[in-house]
C-alpha cells in the first residue's frame, strides 16, 4: 500500500497549509492584505516569474480565497480581491510576521509595525488567548475532541494523556 | 539575470513559510503541542515515510525549532521537544486551525476545542486585537515602517497610500 500523502489525512491544518503553505502564495496574500490587486503591482513588487504569479493567482482564486473581477472603470483590466474567506486570513498572516520579526528580525528593531487606525497604537502581539484576552500557552491549554472527531483526532489526544498520566 | 526565489526576497514571512510552510512539517508540529516527542511516535500517528520523516525533523532541529535530545531515563533513545522558538510557533498553528475549521471543516462541528485548563472554557477565537483587546480587520489596521524598513517595505506602505488617496 503506497504510503499516505499529508493532504490525504483528515487535518484542516494540513488542508489549509496546502493551499497557503507555499513561500509565493504567502507573499501574494501579504501583499493582497497590503491592497494590492493588480496582477502588474504583484509582478513588479514581488520580482515574481510571469507564469509562477498567474499559476498562484489561479490556485489562490480556486481555493476562493481571491476574487477575480474587471474594473468597474476598465473591464478590459482584472484585478484579485480577497474573498471572505481570504480576508479571514489575517490572524494566520500577522501572526506570521510577528513570529517571523522576533525570530528572523533584527534585534534593533522592527521592519514593519501594525497599527490601530483609529488611535495610532500598535496592535496586541498575537498570542493564544482565553475568554478575558489573558495570553495561554501551550501548557495552560487542553484538547479535546469536538463533535466531529475521528479516530486520528482521538488518538493525538490519548497520546497527550497517556505521556501526562 | 535570473528571477530571485521567494526565499531571496528579505521577508521574514517568507522565510518563516520556507521554514514551516510544507505540510508534514506542519503536521509534526501540530503532533508536537500535543506533546508528541519521539520519532516512531510521529511515524505511527502520521503514516509519514521514514526517510520524509528524518529529513523534515532534521530540518526542524537545523531552524532551532525543534531540540533533539537524549532521554534522560534511556540514553540511547532521543526524543524531539519544541525549542522557546518552536512555543511560540504556537499562535500560528491555532490559527490555522481555526481557519480551517471554519472553511474546510464540518458545518456541523468541529474535530478538535481547545479549552483553557484552570477553567475548561474554550479559548478565545484568533484574531488581530488591538490593546483593549478587541478584534481588528484588515481596514482597521495601519502599516507603518519600522525602524529597520528597508525600500521593499516603504514601497508595499506607500503603494497602499496611492490606492487609497
Amino acid at each position: 500500500m503506497a504510503k499516505p500523502t499529508a493532504e490525504d489525512t483528515n487535518c484542516v491544518i494540513a488542508k489549509t497549509a496546502s493551499q497557503i503553505g507555499e513561500v509565493w502564495t504567502l507573499l501574494i496574500l501579504r501583499n493582497a492584505f497590503h491592497g494590492m490587486r493588480r496582477f502588474e503591482h504583484f509582478e513588479q513588487s514581488l520580482g515574481i516569474a510571469t507564469n509562477i504569479l498567474s499559476d498562484r493567482l489561479k490556485k489562490l482564486c480556486q481555493a476562493g480565497i481571491l476574487v477575480r473581477a474587471k474594473l468597474p472603470e476598465d473591464g478590459r483590466v482584472y484585478e484579485y480581491r480577497l474573498s471572505e474567506k481570504g480576508l479571514d486570513l489575517y490572524p494566520i498572516i500577522v501572526s506570521l510576521l510577528h513570529w517571523g520579526e522576533r525570530w528572523h528580525g533584527d534585534e534593533t528593531g522592527s521592519r514593519l509595525e501594525l497599527t490601530e487606525k483609529t488611535t495610532g497604537l500598535p496592535i496586541s502581539q498575537m498570542a493564544v488567548r482565553n475568554q478575558d484576552g489573558q495570553a495561554l500557552r501551550p501548557q495552560d491549554v487542553v484538547p479535546r475532541p469536538g463533535p466531529k472527531a475521528d479516530q486520528s483526532i482521538r488518538n493525538l489526544i490519548n497520546h497527550r494523556r497517556t505521556r501526562q498520566s
